[in-house]
């Protein structure tokens, strides 16, 4: 807290993110929505194909307008690009967007003073909705990159979800595989992925399992120690 | 347990819950039985097929009587579907019904008076029951789905089981592979569990495996501190 | 210890242990052995291959000879039997009896009072022992099972050693795969044992990771908390 | 400490090593790229095909004088070569070298007195390095060996890495797989680390999730216990 620049104005910078939370999660949603459409619309339906490209282009806009205006807020300039290196991320890949989903998740459960989860659910939760939008977000860019390719296994947007939900998992039958090197980047980013999701719900699957049994061993009379 | 409405009569709910426990068991193993009848009996065996699919249509009556009078009983209305949102997905997919067998176990454990497992066991024990019943069900519901398909190759209830087994342990070899879009919705529900099964198993017999060697430090003198 | 009925002479029981240990562990390594030459010699080298045959059936009838002794000693019956549940499983499917090699290297370890090896360095140590050898038994017998089979992948040894390396680590390619019902059995097995010592190799390295770098914490002056 | 022969001079050992950490480390990059370059050099490129033979020749002589200097100083014959025995297995496979940049990056952040990263953060850094160094290593080693291999799917620099990248997450889709001994050798010794490494990414990311989690519920007033 003390050892960077401070910034000219933090409590701009909290309003604005605060303010724009709700319209750019919108933005990000209208953002997937367009880039399936461009995807998934059949040939022939070129209007719509259009809309669903301008739609793109301009949510984009949106996200590059964003992340100036915060960057000039915070006023730490280089600094700002490193503490926010995710937000860099996303900018350029904009697929990710919807990830930010979890954040808005976060906040509207805490406006309704809901009871909390326990700590596992909400880390299965979460990491179960960012597995879902990675798994899809990846099937379409599969999908955008293989289905004109020769000699390639996802012809059809369902062989690309089938692709993803095999290699979220780690399974890798082997059925339905990229073969464009655009379609293998994704793939290996998919791949990294998968890895960690697998490490976060592993290990909260199981610490919940352990945690449920001890509690039953409590419960009861140690009668057979 | 105060911000829920209060059940109008909660023991009568444990008491209908405890006096079905065994026959819906029961009914849940005939379920299976007349699933696998109806599945794997020889196209010419009309008159099992017939038996098999009325056992399964009544059995699954019968469940759903049980949902009723225990959602009447609780008097919770749409909080008890929230509450048992596990009972719900059963009543949807009666399939899963038979992994009942892990309260029954343990209910027959306890009036048993058995010297209990120890965590680690338990866990084992029952991921392992969880593992082979879904394993084998939904083996069932593939071949099902895949054995008259064209380009299929889970031709026999034999290659679904061994399809099963790879999938369960993420090994996923790719020679036996659902190709009709419900048997790739089972078997990417089976990929999930597989994951869970996965994270379960994994963590209860490594934590097993540290405990043991703890323990066995702990009783040898420290000569070698 | 005190609800079982009490064995007639625990200590003849544990000294036929205690002397049987070297003689039945050569004589596992005899059995591997023989097991061996009589999967991978050729077909024309018959003398060797009755021998292999005759070293078998001596060595198992020697670990039948060994059991029976200890049933008798122990004067449990059904008890030893559900006691020994991993001696049974042993018994009957003998190829499994070198992993009584951990056992020993536990004993002699002790003898030689050498200093300990750490807590995870023990876990890592057993597992990769006993990753090695269940491959390289499992490589034998569905290279056993397969090797004539029409439609085979695995052709070679090496192929069944290769096919045994992918299945352990669940990266499971596909491109050598059993096809007979006896080989997926044993594949199904070593599946199932790949990922139990992926659970053991994974939290143990990963503890083991993590205390390293704790310990490193530690070490250092907090010049930066 | 005091149960090995003293070293009749560690402090010249320890200065050896200090001294010669960032030129092995560009010996080990040198080393690295010379390889590269004659791996992927095409074949007429003939004259940089030698140099870098000649520059992977000579710095492999490098290490192996850096290691006979080490020998000698420490002045502990057969004892040092059981106390370093990773690095005697880097003298004799020297792909794995470079995997020495994890203790050079140490070094230097010491030396620079940066604020230390968080204990997940180091572990999830070292082990992406060296995944990122292991791939890029067997993709060359396994390329090496399988480009010209009859039946290879292995035909291009990009299937190697693609391969190696769906082997280390042990997705293994079974499109590109090593079909010579040679490369099936690197494969197996790549699919064992890239199990170890699961582990650690595993085990630091799902702990990492879960203290991020615990930390913000204990921020939070304990409103709903």
């Amino acid at each position: 807290m003390s050892d960077r620049p401070t910034a000219p104005d933090p409590d701009r910078l909290k309003d604005w993110e605060q303010r724009t939370e709700v319209p750019l999660f919108a933005a990000a949603l209208v953002f997937l929505t367009g880039y399936t459409v461009r995807v998934l619309a059949p040939a022939g339906a070129q209007p719509w194909r259009d809309i669903a490209l301008a739609l793109v282009a301009a949510t984009w806009l949106l996200f590059a307008v964003d992340y100036g205006v915060r960057l000039r807020l915070s006023g730490q300039g280089r600094h700002f690009v490193r503490a926010h290196r995710l937000d860099t991320v996303v900018l350029l890949l904009p697929l990710l967007r919807p990830l930010r989903v979890v954040k808005l998740y976060t906040a509207v459960q805490q406006r309704r003073e809901q009871p909390r989860m326990s700590l596992y659910a909400r880390v299965m939760t979460y990491a179960g909705i960012t597995t879902v939008l990675l798994g899809f977000s990846a099937a379409l860019a599969v999908y955008q990159q293989e289905r004109g390719a020769p000699g390639s296994t996802i012809r059809t947007f369902g062989d690309a979800v089938w692709w993803a939900c095999a290699t979220l998992t780690t399974v890798g039958y082997g059925d339905a595989v990229p073969v464009t090197p655009g379609g293998r980047v994704v793939a290996a980013g998919l791949m990294a992925c998968g890895l960690a999701l697998l490490g976060a719900v592993t290990g909260s699957f199981s610490s919940w399992l352990l945690q449920v049994f001890t509690r039953e061993d409590e419960k009861r009379p140690p009668e057979s120690v």
